[in-house]
């Protein structure tokens, strides 16, 4: 019980040397690795850079108690900084301190809903955002996170957060284009594009171990840093115009809340709360997921709710930003070999030493590079092979695709997630309004029934076996009765029709309701209704309504026994289609 | 395709005297009937007496033209009156002549939107409002309107539209309780409920033929009408505070729309317009629908939508209020013996007549009298047993009844519909997201099988057949790989899953990354996954998908089949559970 609310409970304990060397090492790589992702992620959210290295370090440490994966890393995440500046800037103005009050603000409160949310186990919630809803989101947001850093790098202004506003917002400025900014944005770009894609290759070519030219090839942000850094600094580009990072407060964070602020800001970031907390924990759960089942582990999705929400709660008490598990940060913090996760602690501290101490080296850091280094990890957001895919495999769910696209890139990101949950989720309804059912026919020589259009297979005149593939519930009732009510006006020569309910897996007083009035009009219309197939937990359910005594019919274990009960008496002959 | 839309061309051109004379005699009883209700529905609504008369003449000769039933009588009802109520003290205040105008821009949306569900075919959303929930609502209702008119039967004054408010309304008048009226008021209750309950019975033992008898009591709220005025002229009661529905104007309605008023009431009304549709198509519809039954008629929901929504544009035209389908003019008129909307039509023009030149005659009608009438009608709404019955079928139906109804009084009746539907489907989508799934085994000496855990069944145990009972979709896609790899961690032994998709009817593109997440699991733990049993609809659409390519095992057509190629090989043997 303890346990299961204290997941650190169960590795600390037995914790000994040789994880810690493992961990060590991992928790010191993580923390190169990440203070440029860090920092471009917290401006992207409109946010001053360092809020995105506090946000790596407290939150972190907060996660490796609560939560259960081994690996993950926590801290500012690409898609979540986007979400966070599209609420932000909704309700105040960028670079004001109101700005920077709500970023905690929303952190609290994602906290906290996160938190609610793993103590009410209801962490099933965030299955109804499917995947054509995430893939579609994943894929505007890439580009709209593309699009507002193409100011960063030309070094002109870009405002809005769709994708119209911040095209339209490029335009006028287009003359000023800054050609210094120009090159070392699209030359740290063209940098880190091909240390991704032929930096290990070459490494190796050179000589080098695979693991390490790996490494080093992931490290390409950081070398963009430091060259980019080195450069802006010996040549004087800050005072030419190039864009830096510039004076970072040196020291920890305080921790405090912010109580100060007015209640319709609580209120206005209620909404944008929940969508951030919805989209942090399914990107955070299923990465989390494939690492533990590489290694056989399990995580629970509620206690990683409640993980989430202490990083969050963190977050905002000590100046951050929302945060959650991230996808480059987890990979390097695995890739690096961490064991448990103190390595993730290891990191936070790493942090808090640059934090407290090495500010002052990233004042030359030019804004470009950081702009760069996020516009290369967020287009492997962008997924168009899986559109094609979807579109091939399915309109339906292609359309929940396309709507999520069109809405987040028109409307913004939170528009975007819940017309594609809403829409989704009204499809399914429409699909299930409107059952697929077939008249069956016995496979000759077996036991087995099948669709007679499809099929070649025996029936019987007199005998309809019409199987119903949905399970019956208030949307589809009346359709069901329609359905019936046509067959017996089509064939007046039907004295039995068998309800297969294989596919049956739910009747809802509604469906009782129809039932009972398709057993009355049939017995009118001198047509006896049976079913057959039905399951033990529909069954146990009917047996505690009166339609099983009105039934006119009989309850066959299976379509066979109805088949050899009703269907055999008469001449019984092959019917092709 | 021209009948289509003009329905009444099925019947008019072979309209013959026989008909006529049926029809007449309808039409003249059922305008007779319908007078005192459509009085009370209108002060129900909080409208003046006469908006019910007008709202009964040309809604009513619209719906001849465009609806599909042959008997159903379109007028003010009850549950609409209390709803239309609701909306308009909502945005204004009654008594005012914007609350006039607000019932007439209600009743145009209302016209409007039912037009365009019905030429967009969208019959099908009110399928979305189960019957657990209408049944509740109309529960709640009842108990609503009976309360709403305790004011006027003691005669005080009560306000409010939630049963909270009534109720609290009407304490600090009791003192002023004014006996004529009470006298009035519970007197005419008494006589409506002892016509109800005895008066056929009582009628027949004088000797009255059947029908005679029926329709005799049938009239007790003519009775009582043409009683309590009498006496209320005779005795000056009106003069001694009894509240009496006063001068009505004389004449018809004159046609007008209401342009001059403002944008902002009509968007205010948009919401209560959608809900009024749909709960009066609802209501409408199944009325229809069973009357046509009885028939073998067929009444058509998409070409009723227009039918409805032509008479509530008639009654926005008309200075009336939203109509639709009544159940107590509807069953007067079809035991009237009417054949033919011309019923309709006639008992439209019969109230014309009298809205003409008899309305002086209504002057002395007793508030009081009317309020028994609406009372008495409406206690038929509520359905106790109904509550009882689906506590006994399902919780979960039952839990959707009593929000609605908890919902209804506390918080009004569009919240309560409102609520009641969101739950309804919420805990359908809950539902289908944790399916159920049983093993499988073979009944012995069959090809059948069933659950382990409730048949005594063949199993082997390298086999697993795992039969899923729900449609794979985004809402389950995940738990059904929680469910296969706690499956195969527990039965190191397994070699082969079959996933038995007889109740699949859907697998999504969510479902399908899954199935290939499980897939290359299973495969790496040195399992072979098979499929068996898929529906012909789910087969099309896997093979526009590379997930067969990749299957490592096979698809079986039947459950059998898969058990004689995998099972056999090895020694089954019966388990009993």
């Amino acid at each position: 019980m303890f346990k299961r609310y204290f997941p650190i409970l169960s590795w600390l304990p037995h914790y000994h040397g040789r994880l810690l060397g493992a961990d060590l090492l991992a928790g010191v790589i993580v923390t190169i690795m990440v203070i440029p992702q860090s920092l471009a992620y917290a401006l992207l959210a409109g946010l001053p850079a360092v809020v995105g290295l506090y946000a790596s370090i407290l939150p972190q440490l907060l996660y490796c108690v609560f939560g259960t994966s081994r690996t993950l890393a926590v801290g500012p995440v690409a898609i979540i900084a986007l979400m966070t500046g599209a609420a932000l800037s909704g309700v105040t103005t960028p670079g004001t301190p109101d700005y920077l009050q709500a970023a905690l603000i929303l952190s609290l409160l994602s906290g906290v809903m996160l938190i609610a949310m793993g103590l009410l186990r209801l962490g099933f919630f965030s299955n109804f955002l499917s995947h054509p809803v995430i893939s579609g989101f994943l894929t505007a947001s890439g580009i709209l996170i593309a699009t507002s850093q193409l100011g960063n790098l030309l070094g002109i202004e870009s405002s809005g957060f769709t994708l119209v506003e911040r095209l339209i917002s490029l335009v006028p400025n287009l003359p000023s284009l800054h050609w210094p900014t120009l090159g070392i944005g699209f030359g740290t770009l063209l940098f880190l594009v091909l240390m991704r894609r032929q930096g290990k290759k070459t490494l190796m070519r050179l000589g080098l171990r695979s693991m390490l030219a790996d490494l080093i090839a992931k490290a390409g942000p950081v070398f963009a840093v430091v060259i980019t850094t080195l450069l802006t600094w010996h040549l004087g580009l800050a005072e030419h115009g190039v864009a830096v990072v510039g004076s970072i407060p040196q020291g920890l964070p305080a921790l405090s809340l912010p109580w100060d602020a007015d209640t319709s800001l609580w209120r206005a970031l209620l909404i944008p709360a929940l969508l951030i907390s919805l989209v942090g924990f399914v990107e955070s759960v299923s990465m989390g997921q494939m690492l533990a089942a590489k290694h056989r582990q399990r995580i629970s999705p509620n206690q990683e709710l409640i993980g989430l929400g202490g990083a969050n709660l963190a977050a905002g008490l000590s100046s951050g930003m929302p945060v959650t598990g991230g996808l480059s940060r987890t990979v390097i913090n695995y890739d690096a070999g961490a064991k448990t996760p103190a390595a993730g602690a290891f990191a936070a501290l790493g942090i808090a030493v640059v934090t407290l101490s090495m500010t002052s080296l990233l004042y030359y850091l030019p804004i470009a590079t950081l702009a760069a280094t996020i516009t290369v990890s967020i287009l492997t957001l962008v997924d168009i092979p899986m559109l094609r895919q979807t579109w091939r495999y399915s309109r339906t769910d292609f359309s929940s695709m396309a709507v999520t696209i069109a809405f987040t890139l028109v409307e913004g990101v939170e528009m975007g997630i819940i017309a594609g949950v809403i829409l989704s989720i009204g499809l399914f309804l429409y699909r299930t309004s409107r059952p697929h059912s077939a008249l069956v026919g016995r496979v000759p020589d077996t036991e087995h029934f099948r669709n007679v259009v499809r099929h070649e297979v025996e029936t019987a005149s007199h005998l309809a076996l019409l199987r119903i593939d949905e399970s019956l519930y208030f949307a589809n009732a009346r359709y069901l009765e329609d359905t019936l009510y046509n067959l017996i006006a089509t064939r007046p020569e039907l004295e039995h029709v068998v309800l297969i309910c294989s596919a049956v897996n739910l009747i809802d007083a509604s469906a009782l309701e129809s039932l009972d009035a398709i057993n009355a009009h049939l017995k009118d219309s001198g047509v006896t209704l049976h079913l057959a197939e039905i399951k033990g937990p529909v069954m146990d359910q009917l047996k505690r309504s009166d339609f099983l005594d009105e039934l006119t019919g009989r309850v066959f274990l299976s379509t066979y026994a109805a088949w050899r009960e009703l269907g055999e008496y008469s001449h019984s002959h092959p019917l092709s289609s």
